[in-house]
């Protein structure tokens, strides 16, 4: 095992967006297992809007990436060394194992995947974090019902796309709100979004009034700010926000805009809730394999952006999501 | 009847705080009930935050007054003539009659109520429509369970001296945030809150972290701005943030302040919900019997401010609420 193992460590704290100077790009020897561990060489690295907030020294789900640490990320490795009876040479594996070449691993929180039931990225996409979060945030945040008014944020993205055609799937209207006339003419074509609104160019408040006239019994947020607004203004009696995330607000150096709307939810009777995917984990295979029939059936279109490049590729990969420059799920592929 | 019925009427529209150029003092000959009305004369008027919102000319959970229109109020009337077999002469009765000396009222959303079962005008405070708030608000929309730590602002209000006081009596710990020292020690005092914080001369921010270590498992919030932030990052996991009213909002010429720790939803996996407690009218009757039975037992202390004068002294009366004057419901009583 004389590899070089490169690694994207975190430099130093951004203030405002991520740039490349607060990475630093270390090469070191790839670590061999030991007893009951295995190895395996990065194929597939996820991409996240969450990404941000672990940058940040502050308490939240999870503890912040510390300076001169390995920056944390979901990824796909191939197995390629093994004492470990669950992983096998040439096993394709997910976890978090962070943005680096090589990694070494005990199996704890690593799932082989079945390269059958589809591509490997997607594991990191429809049927991985994106997914889940997509899933039980409209069904169970969202206590999404029949016949209801879906609209979703950030929809062109890893989980908006999903978002609304589990909402289609469901029989919901789906609205979705998207950044340029492209993405929108996706929404509404490949994905049957119901409508779809492009935030750059019409106004939100006025368009949810065309496009959810009876108001809005679900709102998915994955932006805040103005939008979230917009979208309070216009919620249906007993309405859910759910609060999923918060892209717009995530690189703001002045603090987070918080929503001037919210009495709105006296007024509608509606709740606003948070969650965190991972308390789901023991509900994942259930949300995975409805999932996967949806996909199978045709009835989910999986958007994947993948990115074929090295590691030294990740931080202007990561850049691409505060920029909304992917549309569908964002994967660095190391080629 | 050839006597006078005093009226407050809305003049304008207020911009800011309420003043008394909002309001217009007039005086017609009091009417007559017709067939199946009966008439009456004021005794209390109630005075509510929630009046300020209803003087706005913007869509909200009930229509604004219109301009010209006797102010809404609820108050409690002494039977004075009858046309309807429901009520009689000398009877007093409870409703929404209007900042107005005499009424005519047909019977419809009119309350007959048993003096012997409590003052009258504690039919517009623990046992009306505050009691009504702060028992569904509590236990409803808060799902409060025993054991559980509850803070609430506007602690010293009408709505706020019940939430905390249901609070105790159903086995929780109790902060209350309240403004000055004075409200501050008949909370923890006659109240029997366990802590109560000053906003005035205290950090709440360190305060809340101080008297709720574990986290807010409710947080009841009857004024927004600053202090809703202040609860917002000191939420425990899976708390419920009940929105009953904003009043450090409602005379803004700004805007309103959006919490921008919102995204502690999230990172607490915890809800905002907002209620009307109209919506609870069927269930009154089971809430009002078991509030009548906690002041009966002495676990509830009601508190009510009371200013005796004349229909004149509404408006200046009304502006107590937004400087924080009173202390428990604030009721006007036309002697």
């Amino acid at each position: 095992m004389s590899a070089v193992n490169r690694q994207i460590r975190l430099a130093r704290r951004p203030v405002g967006e991520v740039g490349p100077e607060d990475w630093e790009h270390v090469s070191e020897p790839a670590a061999a297992p030991g007893e009951g561990q295995f190895a395996g060489r990065t194929r597939f690295i996820s991409l996240d809007p969450a990404m941000r907030g672990w940058l940040d020294d502050r308490p939240s789900y999870l503890p912040p990436v510390g300076l001169g640490e390995v920056m944390r990320a979901g990824s796909v490795v191939e197995v390629t060394e093994s004492n470990h009876p669950g992983f096998g040479i040439g096993d394709l594996v997910v976890g978090s194992f962070g943005v680096q070449e090589h990694v070494v691993s005990d199996g704890r929180g690593a799932l082989r995947i079945d390269p059958s039931a589809a591509p490997a990225s997607t594991f990191l996409g429809a049927l991985g974090m994106p997914g889940m979060t997509a899933y039980f945030g409209l069904l169970d945040v969202g206590a999404l019902q029949e016949g209801e008014t879906v609209v979703v944020s950030g929809a062109a993205g890893a989980v908006g796309t999903l978002v609304g055609q589990i909402a289609k799937a469901k029989g919901c209207r789906v609205v979705g709100i998207a950044g340029g006339a492209e993405k929108c003419a996706l929404l509404t074509g490949e994905l049957g979004f119901d409508a779809a609104i492009d935030y750059r160019s019409e106004d939100v408040k006025k368009a949810l009034r065309t496009h959810a006239p009876d108001g809005i019994d679900v709102y998915f947020d994955n932006v805040g700010g103005d939008i979230l607004d917009a979208a309070l203004a216009q919620l249906a009696m007993r309405a859910r926000v759910v609060v999923c995330g918060a892209i717009s607000q995530y690189n703001s150096t002045t603090g987070v805009q918080g929503p001037s709307n919210y009495l709105s939810l006296l007024v509608r009777r509606a709740r606003m809730e948070g969650f965190v995917v991972f308390d789901y984990a023991p509900r994942f295979a259930e949300a995975a394999r409805e999932l996967g029939a949806w996909i199978a059936a045709g009835r989910i279109t999986v958007l994947e952006h993948v990115v074929r490049g090295t590691l030294d590729d990740f931080p202007q990969t990561l850049q691409m999501l505060f920029r909304g420059e992917n549309t569908g799920k964002l994967v660095l592929e190391l080629v």
